[in-house]
C-alpha cells in the first residue's frame, strides 16, 4: 500500500485490489482467527454453550442434548448499486438476496437479516417504499425475517439516493461445517454453476447506458437458499461460493488459490472448459462491444459448487429441476496440474489463464 | 406520509420523524413479531434447538442440558458522522461502540461484529487505516471480534469520505430476557444515567464550527458492555436503553410511551428532576448560544437504566466505581401520574413536558 495512497474504484471491485485492502488493512487491524478464514460469512460457535461460561469440559456440539450440533454464520454486505432500479430487481432485492446468498453458500440456513439505510435528503418516499416493499417480499419468499434496522439521512449531494447495508445470521449444521472450510476439496471434483453468467452486470450496464437489447437482459438477483437446500438434502458438496463482483472468473481464481493450511501453497489447479459455461448471446454481444469479459461480469444469483465426481450428475439434475437452476452446467474440474492457476480451454481451441479481476470493470454494480 | 413525500433530514434524527418512518414503512413491509418489539436489538431464539428441526415438544431453553438458556440479540447501525475525526473518537470507534451498546442495553453480552465500509474514491488510505486501527482497538478492549466485513467504493462526490455500517450479535441469558421486554418496569422505579449528557453532540458541533472551548469537550463514545456487566452481575435492572440520537429526552419519551401490550395505552409517566441531570458547563453554554437543548443532544456512551427503588443506591455505587460511570446520577422516577408523559421539574422551579425530538437538531451526528 505504499503507492497510490488513496482509495480507488478498484478497491471496491471484489478483485485483486479488494483482496489487497482486506489483507493489508482489515485482517491486520481486526486480526482474529474467524476473519482470517476469509469465507463468505464469519462462522462462530453457537453462543450459550455452558463451557463458555463455566469453564466445563469441552464437548462436541453434536453431543449436546436438545440442540442440533452446529455453528452460526454471520455476514454483511453494503449495496451501492447505480441505478437503484434496474431490470430484474432493485437495490432492496439485491441487498436481501446478496446477504442470504453469502450465508447460504457456507452451507448454513439463513434465518434473520438486519438492514441499515443511508438515505439522501430529497429521496422520494415512494421510491423508498418500492425498495422496502420488495425487500419484504424477497425476504418472506426466502423464509428469512428482517428483525433489526437503522436509518440515517445525509444532506443532498452527500450520498447517491440510497445505500443499504444488510447483515444476516444463519444456522450451520455440524454436518456441513466442511463446506466453508473447503477442506474436502479433492482432485477430480467437478465444478458446477447454476446457469447463465454475467446477466446482472449487463442488466446494470444496459440500464445505465440506455442500451436496447433484442431480448431484454434481466439481473439474475435471487435468493439461492432454496436451491442450495435442495442440493444439500441429498448430495455431498465440498465447497460453494457465490459469484458476485469479479464474476465467475474471480471465484475460480479464489478456489485455485485455496490451500490446505494458511501457510501452505495452493493445493489444486482448476480447469474450465469455456464452451460449457452458460452465457446469454445478448451478454456475449454487449461484452464484445464494450470490451468486457462475461466471465468477470457480476452475478447476483449464481453459485459455484465443487462436488465429488460421483455426485456431479445427481447435483446437476437437482439444480436443473429448480427454477433458479434450469440452465446449470458442469463447467470444470479440480486438477493436480498447475496448482494455484485457473486454466480455461477456449472455444477456439486455445488455453488461457484466468486471474482475479485486476482493476474495476464496472463500478457500483452491487 | 401523505405530505412531504420526500426524505428530509429529520427522518434520520432518531426522533419523531424517524419513528414515523419506522412505523409507516419498515414495520409495515418487514412485518414480523421480533421487529414489532422495536428494541435496541432484534432478539431471536438460539438457533439449532432440535424442535425447530424435528418438530419435537417445545422445552424451556433453560432446561436444555449443555446450553445456558438464552437468546441471541442482533443489531445494526449505519454511521455517517461528519467530521469523521472528532475530539474523543472517529467514525470507526463510534461504529464499534454504538453497536456494542445497542446489544449491551438489551442485557446481552456482545460477542461478534460485522463492519461494511462505503468509501469515497480518493479517500486517503492513511485516514482509512487510522479508522480501522481504532476499530480494532476498541473492539479488542470491549472483548468483541469483528468477523465479517465488506468494502464498496463509490465515485468521488457520490458519498462523503466514509460511511460504516456495523452489525453485531450477542448472547442474552434467559435470566435477563425481561430487560428488552421492559415488562418488569414498575411505578416507583428509579431512573439512572451514567454521567454527563450531550458531550458527543457538542464535540461534533465544536469540531464542525471550529469552536474554541475553555476546556475541550470530548465525545463520550465508549463501549458500555463492561459497565453494564458490572451492574447486572449483582443487581436487578428492569430496563435499559442507550441515549444516542435524540438525546436523553427522546429515550425518556420512549420509556413513557411503553405500554404493557401492543394494543394498550402507556402504563407509566416519567418524572425527571433537571437539577440532577449531569451536564457539563461548556455543553450548557454552547447549547445556549446555538439555541439547543442538552437533553436532546446526542450521546454515544450513555445508558439510561430503570431499576427497582431498593436497588438504586447499589446500582449507582457500582456505576460510579466504573471509569465510564464516575458521574452517574439518579435523575428520575417512574410514576403513575400522567401516563405517556415525561415531566421535567426545571431548575427554576417550573415544569415542562419532554417529548421526542420533533425535527433535526444536528444532522450526521453519528
Amino acid at each position: 500500500m505504499e503507492q497510490n495512497r488513496n482509495i480507488r474504484l478498484g478497491h471496491g471491485s471484489g478483485g485483486k485490489l479488494t483482496h489487497d485492502l482486506v489483507n493489508d488493512l482489515f485482517l491486520k487491524h481486526f486480526d482474529n482467527e474467524i476473519l482470517w478464514r476469509q469465507g463468505d460469512s464469519g462462522i462462530f460457535p453457537q453462543p450459550g454453550r455452558r463451557e463458555e461460561f463455566q469453564g466445563g469440559k469441552k464437548q462436541s456440539q453434536s453431543d449436546v442434548n436438545g440442540f442440533q450440533g452446529g455453528s452460526i454464520a454471520f455476514s454483511t454486505d453494503a449495496y451501492v448499486v447505480d441505478p437503484i432500479f434496474f431490470p430484474g430487481g432493485n437495490i432492496g432485492s439485491l441487498a436481501v438476496s446478496g446477504t442470504v446468498n453469502d450465508i447460504s453458500v457456507t452451507g448454513a440456513r439463513p434465518l434473520y437479516l438486519s438492514a441499515a439505510f443511508i438515505l439522501e435528503e430529497g429521496l422520494p418516499l415512494d421510491q423508498l417504499e418500492a425498495i422496502v416493499r420488495e425487500m419484504g417480499t424477497v425476504a418472506r419468499d426466502a423464509g428469512v425475517q428482517i428483525i433489526a434496522g437503522d436509518t440515517k439521512v445525509v444532506n443532498k449531494g452527500k450520498c447517491d439516493k440510497v445505500f443499504i447495508t444488510t447483515a444476516g445470521v444463519g444456522f450451520l449444521e455440524h454436518r456441513f461445517s466442511h463446506i466453508p472450510e473447503g477442506n474436502r476439496i479433492r482432485t477430480g471434483d467437478k465444478i458446477i454453476v447454476n446457469g447463465y453468467v454475467g446477466d446482472h452486470g449487463i442488466a446494470i450496464l444496459g440500464e445505465r447506458e440506455s442500451l436496447s437489447f433484442s431480448s431484454p437482459v434481466l439481473s439474475d438477483a435471487a435468493c439461492l437458499n432454496g436451491l442450495i437446500e435442495d442440493v444439500l438434502s441429498g448430495h455431498d458438496v465440498h465447497f460453494m461460493r457465490d459469484a458476485t463482483r469479479g464474476g465467475l472468473a474471480t471465484v475460480l481464481a479464489e478456489l485455485a488459490r485455496m490451500a490446505k493450511s494458511k501457510s501452505s501453497r495452493p493445493a489444486f489447479g482448476v480447469h474450465v472448459d469455456e464452451s460449457t459455461i452458460p452465457v446469454h448471446e445478448e451478454v456475449r454481444g454487449i461484452c464484445e462491444v464494450f470490451g468486457y469479459d462475461p466471465l468477470y461480469m457480476a452475478n447476483e444469483g449464481k453459485v459455484v459448487m465443487v462436488v465429488p465426481p460421483d455426485q456431479a450428475d445427481g447435483v446437476l439434475s437437482v439444480m436443473q429441476d429448480h427454477p433458479l437452476g434450469n440452465n446449470s452446467a458442469i463447467i470444470g474440474t479440480v486438477t493436480d496440474r498447475q496448482p494455484g492457476k485457473v486454466v480455461l480451454s477456449t472455444e477456439i481451441g486455445g488455453r488461457r489463464f484466468l486471474d482475479m479481476l485486476a482493476g474495476e470493470q464496472l463500478p457500483r454494480i452491487c
